[in-house]
């Protein structure tokens, strides 16, 4: 460090006090005229932004607005219907949370809702998990669970700790088109589970879906609990501030009031035309820096905080499944993305830093510092010093390590982990991805490739369905798998009906025997 | 698929059925003669790896044997000496969880130890934290928890939680320097909440260091319950399946041997100098092919299975910290490694897998697909399908999606998640680790550069105290961030001195006040 760092510090600081936000891009390496030659781009950026947040499409390809900043301003909402919708939603949830709470709505048995068993994926439940593990506390006023997959063992397992209190246990069902397959069987095997003990799903089941979906449907034609609303503008991985998270937080007992304010005033901020007021312009200016505008290097994210671990999994699929698009807006392949790991320091100091100080250059680091350490007072524990102090030492420490083996960070400050600062650091990361999209100019709004692994997903279960059948038409005769694809007389999926029948002979549950062979291409298998 | 792709998977997959482990690279791009051009190079790395194993010396820098596959075949070791101490270290390992278990050694206000509560960081924390995750039941004999950061809050929470029942929680210190910042912070936390409740820590306490460490000369002149021996010739981020991982796994209630039997006949296997007979030959040849030796792309690991989810979290310190390397062994400016990230499927399909499919091809994946189900049977619960029929079709869909667009993937498949198959993938990515560090040709059991980071943090800390001092000589003597630089006469630390006090004025602890300016960097700071 010379003289001239301390200049450039102070230069490349950025202290955003009523948003209890420091943004520090001092150990980015920037051209001297990197902002100005960026300014006209960014004013082009500032008026689309503006058009969208008014309610132009955002999402071309779908034809849809995307609002979930009208979410924590409803003002803002492009007409009154829309407005009044989120409006009367909080004030739903909220209700809802009090009668919860109070015990006015009951398990079958009696008694108090203690627990809230969360089933979705992906959107539905990454932002549920990061925000409740963020917020938690002792005394939280509920226990939230996660159903996040549709791994029978993984199911059990949630399913043998939730047993005893399974009646105690208020069960919500995310799905934002309401046919998402892990969630549907996540649904179904609860139900089983209730039914099991004697219970009534109905009476402890909630939906979150969009009006008129199949969720939908079965939440209305079985008589659940409640139903809360999605809307078409509302993108699965940015509304966890819609119903989505905001009734699972409520019920944890999470402010949710100040995590929507945090939220909204972040948004209000990040609209600005001023790059250096703007904290997300200068987040997604320094990706652009970094990665060249081609996601040519990875974000590694590395929170000081035990309870930010989840952060960078909520990342993952907020920057990865909005930049990472095959096509621009103009239909030019681009193959655009930007990789996301991490977990928390120092704790990964002790993991794959190595690599990071030694390896390729081919990442950034995002710092987050929390300044205040814990709720009471720290003992002093050596040589003068808190677990605080080292961990911010530690945090010091790998960062200017990393800056003398010439490796770019950014750190980002917040003051403490609480509503308010979740709900910033959302807002905050939501904008830098938009912003970060109109840079690159990509649609951050669809997912147009997920729909082709789902495809895929349902051409394996009809296959397996078509050989189940056929085996069982033909009871207690052996196949090959080679023999089996040419009496289904479906060319070229011998690969797929192998994997499919070693799957399903390891597995009771449709009778799939199998007879060895030495060459395990010449295994028979049958149904008795 | 074509006709011809059968064939190739055919040749492409290898069933090691000893081991319940089937390999699968037919989703690789591979050249009809890169096995025969790899040839040559294989015969030497299996000579090498048979010295290795015989003691030589494999990590030339720190002068140090490597023998982490001792640990699980004793007879391996290089002298009759480590062999008993391996043998006798398992033998005391038994003995005391069965005196744990049977209330032998009781909790100092008499019934049972219910609880562990381990504290490590690194190589001392991963390996047990993921084959505690993957192995756990309901009918575990104790539970475990973990403290693996100096966070205070993070610390807070766990002690929280485990307030009520501390009495009856075993504490387990492990750090193989008997040094490690974050460990020995955790420790001195926990002593202070066991001294808060009236509790003796010494009869609560085991440390697993190496014989003679400050951490081992802590536990005996305090009389700790136990202390069990690490060895120089077994690294961290390689030591789960020595006292490190045993004694904590074995006091949850999980079958060590089975777990050490899984990992001695992987080892045995990939010890075999027939590349197509040896999976972490293959495995190793994949990273070589897919990165061209040079890290070039990342490891994307998605574990089809909940329990599994910490894998990737375990891989990303053994492979980037051991391949992570600046020089290679001739010195050479090389920058190597291989990064490692993700989750579990199917979860991640509704997360990043829309860039894998779409965004730029810098990656592969390794699809890990665990055959059976659950314990139990699984209901039907829609189109004649179980939620792990859903599963697997998830795997074969996104798999097939990758394979459309271009994208390369491993699957590697086990039978089941059981001690057995942990140890044997523990050896295995141990194995195939040491085989792609000899083809890439660097030291894959040091780490030189977290040294540097340790030396940054301990001067952040060095400057600290010279600041408290310094205001503590001053009482109520307000200072700038550049007045103090100048007192001390420490230049070039501006940044580092505001970070400093930035951090101290947000804790109580050690009483550094701030007066607010208009500008941040005008801000004074004093002591009362």
């Amino acid at each position: 460090m010379t003289e001239s760092f301390w200049q450039k510090f102070k230069n490349s600081f950025y202290a955003y006090s009523d948003l209890n936000l420091m943004l520090d891009i001092s150990h980015m390496t920037i051209s001297e005229n990197f902002f100005s030659q960026m300014a006209p781009q960014m004013e082009k950026i500032y008026a689309q932004i503006d058009l969208l947040e008014k309610g132009a499409i955002a999402n071309p390809d779908e034809n849809r607005r995307v609002g979930h900043y009208w979410l924590r301003n409803p003002e803002l909402a492009p007409d009154m219907e829309i407005a009044q919708a989120i409006q009367e939603n909080i004030e739903n949830i909220k209700v809802f949370t009090q009668q919860i709470h109070s015990g006015k709505i009951r398990p079958e048995n009696g008694g108090i809702f203690k627990n809230i068993l969360l089933i979705g994926v992906g959107g539905s439940c990454l932002g549920p998990q990061f925000v409740s593990e963020a917020l938690g506390t002792n005394k939280d006023q509920m226990v939230l669970y996660f159903i996040d997959n549709t791994d029978p063992d993984g199911m059990d397992q949630i399913f043998t700790r939730l047993e005893p209190e399974l009646d105690s246990t208020l069960c919500i069902v995310i799905s934002k088109s309401g046919g998402t397959l892990e969630t549907r069987n996540g649904m179904l095997e609860a139900k089983n589970r209730y039914h099991i003990k004697s219970l009534d799903f109905s009476k402890h089941a909630v939906s979150i879906t969009q009006v008129g979906s199949k969720l939908y449907q079965t939440s209305q034609s079985e008589r659940w609990l409640r139903s809360f609303p999605m809307w078409d503008w509302v993108g699965g991985r940015t509304s966890v501030l819609s119903a989505v998270g905001l009734v699972g937080l409520a019920l944890q007992g999470i402010d949710i009031d100040s995590l929507l304010a945090g939220a909204r005033l972040c948004d209000e901020k990040t609209r600005g035309v001023i790059t250096s007021q703007n904290p997300a312009s200068l987040l997604a200016l320094m990706w652009y820096k970094a990665t060249e505008g081609k996601g040519g290097k990875q974000m590694v994210m590395l929170p000081y905080k035990d309870r930010l671990v989840l952060f960078s999994k909520y990342l993952q699929q907020l920057i990865m499944e909005s930049l990472g698009k095959e096509k621009d807006l103009e239909g030019r392949i681009v193959h655009q993305g930007l990789a996301v790991f991490g977990n928390k320091g120092s704790t990964d100091q002790h993991s794959y830093v190595q690599q990071l100080l030694e390896g390729s250059d081919n990442f950034f680091v995002t710092f987050i510092e929390v300044l205040r350490d814990r709720v009471q007072l720290s003992p002093i524990l050596a040589d003068n010093s808190t677990s605080g102090d080292y961990l911010q030492a530690s945090l010091l420490g790998t960062r200017a390590a990393l800056t003398m083996k010439g490796r770019e960070s950014i750190t980002i400050t917040i003051s403490d982990v609480t509503p308010f600062s979740i709900g910033m650091l959302i807002s905050l990361f939501e904008r830098a991805v938009s912003i970060y999209a109109l840079l690159v100019n990509v649609n951050a709004y669809h997912q147009p490739a997920v729909e082709m692994g789902k495809t895929c997903t349902g051409e394996a279960i009809t296959l397996k369905n078509c050989v189940l059948a056929f085996l069982r038409a033909h009871r207690n005769q052996k196949f090959t798998v080679e023999e089996l694809v040419e009496q289904l007389d479906c060319p070229n999926t011998e690969e797929l009906i192998f994997k499919l029948l070693v799957h399903l002979r390891s597995n009771p549950d449709h009778s799939v025997k199998l007879k060895k062979h030495e060459n395990i291409f010449d295994d028979q298998y049958y149904v008795e």
